[in-house]
């Protein structure tokens, strides 16, 4: 037998660019064709956006072609998505050389960024959220993916973007709905990273809500900035990157078992109280750190419990599946402090036996007013 | 506005190993639990390989899942046939803890290994090629990805196996014609850096085509330092990996325009010809070449002509879409000696004018005995 092996070289540290501001999509492409001369841009944005009139900023008059996610939101968050937009690619004749602009929410960013890690193996794409999930969170890290019909974002990749355009304008066209549940995403961060962060967000938090675009900015900076050092310290999950998942392995099960009829920051919001609980009952997160975020989120009008209607045994068979899981054991991310995860050895990630599973989502079950009933959600 | 920056850090040089030997796939399974005991295996081939018996020396009694793509071949390389793959894994509740064994020919390998670059982000894939085509080329570099509806190889990654292991033996399966397409991969790596691996092959073809054991060993890895060693100088194809890439512009809309009647190899033997015309009429690729890889592809049984009945707008329209053709203009490598491609200014490619690009297609064409007739390739 012979053995052989075949090297794979380093790859060297890079970076991109973020740039927040008020109004600045129309100069989005100017400034990259300025950049990047040689390559050919193709804009992908939903129907919402382009109804919002978003998509005629971005275009302008440059005579860049488009496509238009329709319908809007999870639900097309598919393969089947990812594949119209890379046919309308190669119909069009776009090769190596294209440059895919993705002007949306998370789900747009995922759907986008995905298409363009596979098209050719491979084609820069330039991030523009419009959220305030896909600005504080999902817009920046490189993760991209779709669901599957079993689980969310199961199938993706890890593509950076080229460079990331957050306008706080379009947050201002968002609904109210989804402008305060993307905020939980925030609140995830000052709660894993930046206890300060956390205070600025209790004081501004009306700011925020009167959408000011001074505090908007801010905010995108602050968001930027702890999740862009935690995304260096470890890009593929490997580890620290995990507590990135703060409230997220109950908030992923809650949010596909209400199907999706809870918003991705509302479920977020019921998991971090449940990571909280879980905290609380190993003894590792300190009390009063619950209290804080269930009256920041009841200020931000998000539940803090898990709509009735939804069985538990739904909601375990969902965390089984969870990317973190181990075999098909769920794995939580808890705190030890605000603005500190627990490191548990260098996993950040905790096992919890099943009755404390158990009886935590038992707690957090029902006391909130919320309802799933003959398939839609009631308050 | 804000602007801000976030890093992407460097990723460490790594390996991964080749193994190479006779009648070596029963020993495959026991030795990946033994290094990677933390990760369930899965093992997909197809049923061509089933029915050879191949897949039962792989997983032997040692109770692996397995998935089995039917029909085999080109026509199995969708988009649909990954997401059928990646539900089988999501079923079965197989998580971020799998590792995929690809074995089969470069159709399985690229389907495979798509599949395990985009489950759960990723996870890793062990090749193991049971082909001429796929040992010498394919499973090694880690291109993976599956065909558009408009070109070969549309959507994919790179994603570098975990392990490769090289069983010959599979190699007795192989029919004729499939045996001897895939070693025009072989006279590529000799064509583009290694006359004397030329050489070789000129004195050994007889050995070759006898499947003799110690022959086909010395070939893979032979192959191996070729591939591996341009592999590590461009991982993902910025320049010099292009050269991977002689006789296929070419080569792939022969493919693509006989409706894959061709086989990939055989395809190629055509491309290298007309390469090596191309070479010629730019005055860079010295005459004497081209007659020497006709006369071992003549002994190959492979063909050196165009078929008829492929019209000159199919192929050019194929090669518009090439993914090295820059903007709608295809590129192509060119030798400027025996076993060495012509840098072009470390682009590795050149553009040729249309007329020549016509002359040489003229030339290419009709002389081979070849045809495309009722759709059906006829001698």
């Amino acid at each position: 037998m012979t053995i052989t092996e075949v090297s794979i070289p380093e790859r060297p540290r890079a970076a991109y660019r973020v740039c927040i501001g008020d109004a600045i999509l129309p100069a989005i492409i100017p400034e990259l064709q300025r950049d990047w001369p040689g390559l050919r841009l193709f804009a992908v944005t939903d129907a919402s956006l382009r109804d919002h009139g978003h998509l005629a900023a971005l275009v302008g008059d440059h005579g860049i072609d488009s496509f238009v996610i329709d319908p809007p939101g999870e639900v097309s968050k598919t393969l089947r998505t990812v594949e119209a937009i890379l046919t309308a690619l190669e119909t069009r004749r776009y090769g190596r050389d294209s440059l895919l602009i993705a002007l949306g929410g998370g789900t747009v960013g995922d759907i986008v960024g995905f298409a363009a890690a596979l098209f050719k193996r491979g084609v820069p794409c330039v991030q523009a959220p419009t959220t305030t999930v896909a600005q504080a969170d999902s817009a920046l890290g490189g993760k991209v993916g779709v669901d599957s019909g079993l689980s969310k974002n199961a199938y993706g990749a890890f593509h950076h973007p080229a460079r990331v355009y957050m306008d706080c304008g379009t947050l201002r066209t968002l609904d109210e709905r989804h402008f305060r549940a993307g905020l939980a995403e925030s609140v995830k961060h000052a709660m894993i990273a930046d206890a300060a962060f956390f205070g600025y967000l209790e004081a501004n938090l009306n700011r925020i809500l009167a959408r000011e675009a001074a505090v908007l900015e801010e905010l995108g900076a602050r968001n930027c900035r702890i999740k862009g050092a935690v995304v260096f310290q470890d890009p593929e999950e490997a580890g620290l990157r995990r507590i990135l998942n703060f409230g997220h392995t109950i908030g992923h099960a809650v949010e596909s078992a209400s199907g999706y009829r809870l918003l991705h920051g509302e479920s977020v919001a019921i998991g971090i109280v449940g990571a909280c609980l879980l905290g609380e009952s190993l003894g590792l997160t300190p009390p009063g750190i619950r209290q804080r975020a269930a009256a920041l989120f009841g200020r931000l009008g998000l539940p803090v419990a898990i709509p009735k209607g939804i069985p538990e045994s739904v909601l375990l068979d969902a965390m089984a599946r969870d990317k973190k899981a181990k075999g098909q054991t769920p794995r939580f991310v808890v705190l030890e402090a605000l603005g500190r995860v627990c490191p548990a050895g260098g996993h950040y990630v905790v096992e919890v036996r099943p009755e404390m599973l158990h009886t935590v989502l038992t707690v957090l079950a029902g006391d909130g007013g919320l309802a799933i009933e003959n398939g839609e959600l009631s308050i």
